[in-house]
C-alpha cells in the first residue's frame, strides 16, 4: 500500500535457513511418531519456535510433509540422473549402489513414514496423486537412464525399457520395506542386491558375462 | 468336576464353522477400517454374534488377524510347494502366475492391512517376531522349490539359491505394495511379471532362450 511502512525485510537466505530448521524439526518428529500421530504442535514445540513464527512457513504437517519427501524422490531422482559423462552401465551400477545405502539405513529415514500415509490414505485420491507425481518423477529418471543406454547401443534390452524400469522401483519398493520391517542383516540386502544387478545386466546386456558369480565376486 | 453335569457337547464341526464365520466376519472389519482402527466392538457387531458368543473362541483382534494372515501365508506357501511332479520352471512359473493375480487385487485383500499392522508396529519385537515366523515360512518353500530344481539338474543357477530366494520375496513385496498404492494397471503389473519371470529364468537357466521376448509373448 501507498504511504504504508514496508515490513521489515527478511533476506531470501534468512528465510530459507528458518525454513530448513522448521523441516528439519518436523522430520525428527515424523520419524519418532509417524505420519498420523504427529502434529503442528509437536513440531513447534520441536523447532523451538512459536507457533506464528511456524505458520507463516507452513500451514499444516501435510505441507512439511510433502516438502520433506519431495526432498526425498529429488536426491534419488539427482542419483538416476547423475549418469552423464559415465558409461551406462556404470552410471546404473551407481544408482544402484546409493539405493542399496538408501535401503540398508531406511528405518531411519522417512520412508516408513511415506509408507504409512500412503497404506493408511491409500482411498485418499489427494494423497495418491501428491505423492504419485513425485513417485513417476523418479520413474521417469530412470527409465531415461535405461534409454540413454540403449541409444548409445550400450544396452540392447530384450524388454520394453519402460517395464524393466518399473520393475526396478518395485524391486527397490519392496527392498526398502523389507529392510524396515526385518532388518537389513536379516534379509540379507547385500545380497539381494548383487542379484538385482545381476538380472539387470542380463536383461540390458544378454549374452554378456555376468559379474556376480557363484564365489560371490560383486562387479 | 466328578459328578458335575457335562456342558452340553459342540461338535468340532460345528466350532470350526462358528470360527469361520468370526473369522470371515473380521476380515471384511479390517479390511474396512484398517488393523489400529478396527475394534472387536465392531467386529462382534459385523458378525452377528454376542460378546460372549465371539470371546468364547477369540480373544482379541491381533487373534484374528493373525489367524486371518495365517491363512494367507499358508496359501503361499502351498503355492510354492504345490510344485512336486512338476517340472521345475513350470512349478515357479505356476507360482509367478498364482502371486500375479494376488498382487492384481491386493487392494481388495488383507495385504494393506497387513502392511499397516508391520509399519505401525516395525518397533514392536513381539509382532515382527509374530509375521516373520509367517515370512519365513513363505521364504523357506520358495528356496526349497529352487534348490529342488538345481538338485534335479534343470537350474544351475549363477547365483546363491536362498538370495534368489530372497530376492523374489521382495520383489513380490514390492509389486503387491505399488499394485495397493496405485493400482495394477497404472504399474502395468503383467509386464513387470514378464520382466521378474524372464530374470529369474537367466539366472536359474543361464544361456537359455529367454521366454519373454521384445515382442512380448510370454512363455
Amino acid at each position: 500500500m501507498k504511504g504504508a511502512h514496508p515490513l521489515p525485510k527478511v533476506s531470501e537466505t534468512r528465510k530459507d535457513a528458518v525454513r530448513n530448521d522448521i523441516l528439519e524439526a518436523a522430520g525428527r518428529v515424523f520419524k519418532r511418531k509417524g505420519y498420523e500421530a504427529a502434529s503442528m504442535k509437536d513440531i513447534v514445540a520441536e523447532s523451538g519456535r512459536s507457533f506464528g513464527g511456524v505458520y507463516l512457513y507452513y500451514a499444516n504437517k501435510e505441507q512439511l510433509f510433502l516438502e520433506l519427501i519431495g526432498r526425498v524422490y529429488r536426491e534419488m531422482n539427482e542419483s538416476a540422473e547423475g549418469g552423464e559423462g559415465t558409461a551406462p552401465w556404470e552410471a546404473v551400477g551407481r544408482f544402484l549402489r546409493d539405493q542399496l545405502a538408501r535401503a540398508a539405513d531406511a528405518d531411519n529415514g522417512l520412508a516408513p513414514v511415506l509408507y504409512e500415509y500412503l497404506i493408511v490414505g491409500r482411498k485418499e485420491e489427494r494423497r495418491m496423486k501428491l505423492i504419485g507425481e513425485r513417485h513417476d518423477a523418479v520413474f521417469g529418471a530412470i527409465e531415461r537412464l535405461l534409454r540413454s543406454g540403449a541409444e548409445a547401443g550400450t544396452f540392447r534390452p530384450t524388454i520394453p525399457v519402460e517395464a524393466i524400469a518399473l520393475t526396478v522401483m518395485s524391486f527397490l519398493d519392496g527392498m526398502f520395506f523389507e529392510s524396515i520391517v526385518s532388518g537389513p542383516e536379516r534379509i540379507r540386502l547385500d545380497d539381494q542386491f548383487r542379484v538385482l544387478s545381476d538380472m539387470l545386466r542380463s536383461v540390458l546386456m544378454p549374452g554378456e558375462a555376468s559379474a556376480v558369480t557363484e564365489e560371490g565376486n560383486p562387479e
